[in-house]
């Protein structure tokens, strides 16, 4: 009964894939070697700078970068002690706190920007043609509607809701 | 001088990056919930299903899955305790070592493969239509072919020639 995909499917699938990993592979080395930072940092900077007031809280964090909860909590406690983020809080739970970007973070993500911008429209925009711009655009929103309607993600959009998810954090760290 | 996005481009950019790390979330959750394997213990277990052998050389597989070479060995030793492979030595260095499907590697895979497959075929290849698929394909060749003129991309082809990459092992273990 499995649906298999066909040839032409498998083969854009593959090379789906394989777009993801080099173009995340490339855009990480350029970083590191230009800034030292890993696109995992740069991706957490760069949603906390989105905000004017450059924090945001931990769940809210994970939930935009779709992270799994111990990738973030580890991946903040190494940006925190670089000093490109701090944490602020909420009681005992800390999903609910907030995690803050420091002077260091801003001045890292302002002075990585340019440069991986540069390098995302070399590799990126710079080889495609305005059709096929929007064409990828078109499929992106078609694949993220369909992706909005899995019940998966009905849980996160009410734990979005939540102002601080305390008995929520407990209850999952008592599973 | 920095050649910034259009703001229709920023949006095709983020809408990409939306789809990779929710698309991967997903099919993530759905191995997890279904077969107990994660993404990555799908991808390395395909790599290897793959060759009729269902063994590749540990270097190979790191270059064919774009891992860095610390996230491989780490992600091996957790998948050879749980005994989906083997690793078959090449002296003393890891990185030449064969990595090998056992039969619980290969029942798992094929196991995993009907549910994985239906779940792209849902979540991605039913809601577009065959033109953007085959868009979706062009756009893809177009961003490989310009990742493959990277001059990062020469050293691990050159790597991937070498029969037992012993001398290169050492070299980098000792910087």
């Amino acid at each position: 009964m499995t649906r298999w995909l066909e040839d032409s499917e498998q083969q854009v699938w593959r090379s789906f894939l394989t777009v993801q990993s080099r173009l995340t592979a490339h855009l990480g080395r350029q970083l590191q070697a230009t800034c030292a930072l890993s696109l995992a940092d740069f991706e957490v900077l760069v949603a906390l700078s989105d905000v004017p007031t450059g924090r945001r809280r931990a769940f809210e964090l994970g939930r935009l970068l779709e992270w799994e909860k111990s990738r973030l909590s580890h991946h903040l406690t190494r940006m925190e002690r670089r000093g490109l983020v701090t944490r602020e809080g909420c009681g005992t739970d800390r999903r609910g706190a907030y995690v803050v970007l420091t002077p260091e973070g801003r001045a890292a993500i302002e002075a990585a920007a340019p440069g991986h911008v540069e390098e995302v429209r070399r590799i990126v925009f710079d080889v495609l043609a305005p059709e096929q711009v929007a064409a990828l655009g078109q499929i992106c929103g078609r694949l993220l509607e369909r992706l909005d309607a899995e019940p998966a993600c009905v849980g996160e959009r009410l734990e979005a809701d939540a102002a601080c998810p305390q008995e929520e954090a407990e209850a999952d760290s008592a599973t």
